[in-house]
């Protein structure tokens, strides 16, 4: 089981008071929820830095359905032996593009080798890879 | 139906034999689609710089699933009335955390609105928003 | 003058203990003043995020400075009603191309629209630019 | 000398027409100019994805002036061996804070080790890198 510490900080009361009024904003009931998420980011973006932390990815693409040689290529970019597609999501969104989202496990690097494979298909008109360290 | 155009670029042959290395590392078939990739994201993020335009987002976030309050305050969050939620995804990852995929529609003010909201529960440990313009 | 003021935060050992491990390596010598920095760095980015938050920016630019009426353009965008230049440095990088780096104060809105004008001139090559509130 | 190359891109009236609307809103004179910048902005930020690229760097800090000892800390690390300072630039913006933008040379993970260590000296209170493949 975790054990909870408490730590001080001090800071000017200015400061203070600005980081009060956009966490409240924010919705934040209180200071150390907000500090813990800005400690959590900072280390989440500082691992994503090395090629070889292990992530979990969700790729986000706009697609045109009706190139069907597409949706195979898709299938088997998800099959590759370095990744594990966890599971996917599919939207039609109008009559020409869905949305797709594929979450997934694998190295940094081998993720974003991935994503670019995927983005460079023809058909694929937008995408975005978001990155959570594992 | 869409008509096709073709337009004519002149670029140096030093920055056209970089670019051409670049595009065939990322898997483009052809510097066209790799153009319009270029294009298509030059677009989009401009047209997300609006607070107005109407956007897809998935919201992406990792929490704690024993925090029984949080997952209900995470469905009133998608029931609000200015935001349609189109699907969600949910995720076990270990014994403690869950990634929950969420898409929806709105306008970019009102979905990082709600993204804020989302990311300052308690509970919530990591989150990310992705928009592409509707 | 301004007044100190000490603040408690709670967080588990185990965040704790990566959080302590990451700003040894960034060279920090004690939390609060990690701490801050966090608290300063989101309050910087929420501000940038209103148009009319007054700013100063760091204009980074690449040009050729072969085409002399490029410099006359720069030196015009400069002295634009709405920002007020403070100050620029000009660096030879090689035969080809200089850096200027152009500092100036006014509102977001008015220094993203000069920064889309100068990236959009010929012989400009590649740019950035910073922002920090005033 | 270099030789200047002519390609073509084939893509659809509608992209064609909303990619016209913003480059003319951006300043733009041509296509082609906007297109080049395209292609350059891409290329930097995958040469700049790679630890050992060598670069340019515009750090871009604000810090309080009445800490003697964080100038002194401020030029030891600018005197690095490993790093190349070519400029910088000192401005006074009100009774407590500075702007100092210094421009040096490294490589990619030198550059981001010194800022790490600039960013978390004490008066330092916000900094930006900003690099440019050299």
């Amino acid at each position: 089981m975790q054990q909870i510490e408490r730590i001080g900080v001090s800071l000017d009361s200015n400061l203070l008071s600005m980081f009060d009024k956009l966490i409240a904003k924010q919705g934040y009931q209180n200071r150390s929820e907000a500090i813990r998420d800005l400690i959590r980011q900072q280390l989440s973006t500082e691992r994503l830095n090395h090629p070889k932390t292990k992530a979990i990815a969700a790729v986000f693409l706009i697609y045109d359905h009706h190139l069907t040689k597409l949706m195979q290529k898709l299938t088997d970019l998800q099959h590759s032996h370095l990744l594990q597609t966890i599971s996917s999501m599919h939207i039609h969104i109008d009559e020409h593009d869905c949305l797709e989202v594929i979450v997934l496990r694998g190295r940094v690097t081998e993720i974003n080798k991935m994503a670019e494979n995927i983005l460079s298909l023809k058909g694929v008109k937008l995408g975005r890879v978001n990155l959570i360290p594992a």
